[in-house]
């Protein structure tokens, strides 16, 4: 039988709202990635007997208990009072760790309340967990007499509980969840230039026989992902498993399959341009700078990325892009002849070897019965000739902006795997 | 007593940590927009025996009980199986609600299939809620005879939950809460151009003394947030305990307030541009954009926006803003003078009125001991001079990026507010 492993948060501003709880699906993954079961979620406010309530009931039916959060100073950080209630033990001060908070804030020149001390108290018989990053220890506890329960402690603050799962939880997990245990291990195909429905008809004889490893798709404004989930012994049992249905997968998308988990699309199309050595200037309008705000987001863009204009009034657009104001006049500033200008000006200003815009109507307002608001064009200028291409979505104006520059990214990619052929 | 109600998320995914429960915290503040106590969050996978205990326990301390997901066709939705399971009655086809997905997917010339018709069975004596962005209507189950414990089940998908929660649950709380609620009212100041720990030097007297409504200070990047919290015995109340907080607030620290709430110093910005009649342009190196983009996410920002130019080769820098290069030759394209030759370029090929500058080294290259990762220089144009300062931030390119555009967003506030004092 795999160890099971529960989870409670502890705060009452998770209760009230103020707060997504984020721990939640951080320590999850780590329990999925150690191959720990892991059934049951709570939260409970700053309250001594439904927090002692709650690991009671934990302690009744998993092997670890978890808490994060209730390990600060004050009289509504409860968390170890109530893991002592829960196990019948008093609190004790630990010397050691009274010490090194002392050390703690003499370094930065201050001395500790009166209140800190209450932070070097632990359940007699728990160990405290180090915490670089903040005044607290964790706390673990091997419940005596075999240690076969456990409970852990984790600072509140994630800029110390997430370290602590890296440098501690993680460590320790590996090591106590024992043989039998299942590792839950995931990629994520990203996939853009390709619908989801697509997608499923590509693979379906491959979804409909993988059990495990399984696939999964996701539909995400702009891309597609494949989540590809296998259960095994070990982490090498599990990437192996993996590897042969990933590249069944991308051997039918392939050309769409732009990167795996993190990786992001503008990070490949700037992989693309380097791997190339060609430019890139950008002429946008109706996303006012977020396309170059997300080409700039890879560091190194420099290498590749020479100039952006931001050409939101049609005076910009003329005097900059060198748009004929005939264009304008003729077609508006969202049309096919204004994209392609915006692109070949932002080509021909930047000195680069393409140029790409981005020229729509991203709403609330602007909006009309032959332009409604969603119509963007965008703009590709090459060596090898411009072209222009229509697209509407539906949606608000932060989709609109952001489907825009996902859309141009896409289209990008697809001129630099292919070249003219991808604007024809 | 306050009626008290419970959430149960149900989902295999939440405990697999491939999504964060939003859920959680949506429904925690329509709860405290109520007054109905909230002592308990569980997160339960796709487990009918696990599930049913759960809603079990729940129903035992619990005037209400939430479930959110498991309402879809397939064998893994479980929710009202389980709720049907804990209350001891059976599930019925409702045929008016089978009519209804019928009559949905027809609409769509589809036909449901027989998996579908799940999502019209509900348990004996529950009523169906109305789904309109969905499949599957959520359930309302008064319990009997006396109706004062109440189940209600809300479908997953964000679009439809959402919905939901403002057209039914809220309504409903409202009527069902009786009068002996305390509503929770919280508003939220947002401040810049001062640090926490000054704003806690200006207000400490209040804060000491604020008990209800209680004043808490969090700090976030290039901001600080004062979030204003009352418990009162109906909306009213507590919109009148928050007024004169606020007004005090606010007096000790004005100018720095710049909106309340989802208001965005972007927003405030545009504000202050528009009743001005003043206009915008931009250059921006290390942002990339990102700062055009904040600028343009307000909706109507083309009333003062006009240019902005992403100048992130030295050729763009002097080609299209005309900085001159034994500027960028002796100081580096970092720098002072750089950092004002590109606002008065923004400024002169713009058009506008002000032209603001970003250039800085964002990493996590770039950096060398005269010029860290981190040194931002910020420029200034304007009809009464051109100013350029220095800022510094620790952090990773992403942070500094963002540190880069909120800074600028804060002293263009400041001149909108004060003309040349703001720059000198």
């Amino acid at each position: 039988m795999a160890k099971s492993a529960e989870l409670i948060c502890v705060g009452t501003e998770l209760l009230m709202g103020q707060i997504v709880n984020t721990h939640g699906q951080f320590i999850a993954q780590a329990l999925a990635r150690q191959g720990i079961s892991h059934y049951h979620q709570e939260v409970v406010g700053d309250n001594l007997g439904r927090l002692t309530a709650a690991i009671r009931q934990a302690l009744g039916r998993s092997d670890m208990v978890i808490l994060s959060g209730g390990l600060g100073p004050t009289q509504d950080d409860l968390t170890k009072e109530a893991v002592a209630a829960a196990v019948g033990v008093p609190l004790q001060l630990r010397q050691e760790v009274w010490d090194g908070i002392v050390a703690r804030f003499s370094r930065r020149g201050l001395e500790p309340t009166p209140n800190n001390r209450r932070q070097a108290e632990l359940p007699v018989g728990a160990e405290p967990i180090r915490n670089p990053n903040g005044t607290a220890p964790g706390v673990l506890y091997e419940l005596p007499p075999d240690a076969r329960q456990v409970i852990v402690c984790l600072p509140g603050p994630p800029n110390e509980l997430r370290p602590m799962v890296a440098d501690f939880l993680e460590p320790y997990l590996d090591r106590w969840a024992g043989d039998e245990r299942q590792v839950l291990m995931s990629r994520v195909l990203r996939i853009c230039g390709i619908g989801e429905s697509a997608v499923e008809h590509r693979i379906q004889d491959i979804m409909a026989a993988a059990h495990n490893p399984t696939v999964a798709p996701y539909a995400k404004p702009g891309e597609v992902q494949l989540r590809l989930t296998v259960r095994a012994d070990s982490p090498a049992a599990a990437a192996a498993a993996l590897a042969p249905l990933e590249a069944m997968v991308r051997e039918r998308l392939d050309p769409h399959v732009y990167g795996v988990d993190e990786q992001t699309l503008e990070g490949a199309v700037g992989a693309l341009l380097r791997s190339s050595g060609r430019s890139l200037a950008l002429a946008e309008s109706c996303t006012g700078g977020l396309l170059g705000g997300r080409i700039t987001d890879v560091p190194g863009a420099s290498d590749y990325f020479v100039f952006g204009a931001v050409t939101y009034s049609n005076r910009a657009k003329m005097q900059v892009l060198g748009v004929p104001e005939a264009d304008i006049a003729a077609h508006g500033a969202v049309s096919a002849e204004v994209a392609k200008a915006m692109a070949e000006g932002a080509r021909r200003v930047g000195g680069a070897d393409i140029g790409v815009s981005v020229t729509g109507v991203a709403g609330p307002g602007g909006g009309s019965e032959a332009k409604p608001v969603g119509t963007v064009w965008l703009g590709l200028a090459t060596p090898e000739g411009t072209w222009a291409k229509q697209t509407l979505w539906p949606g608000l104006r932060a989709d609109i902006r952001w489907r825009a520059t996902q859309e141009a990214l896409v289209w990008l990619r697809s001129y630099l795997l292919f070249g003219a052929k991808a604007g024809e």
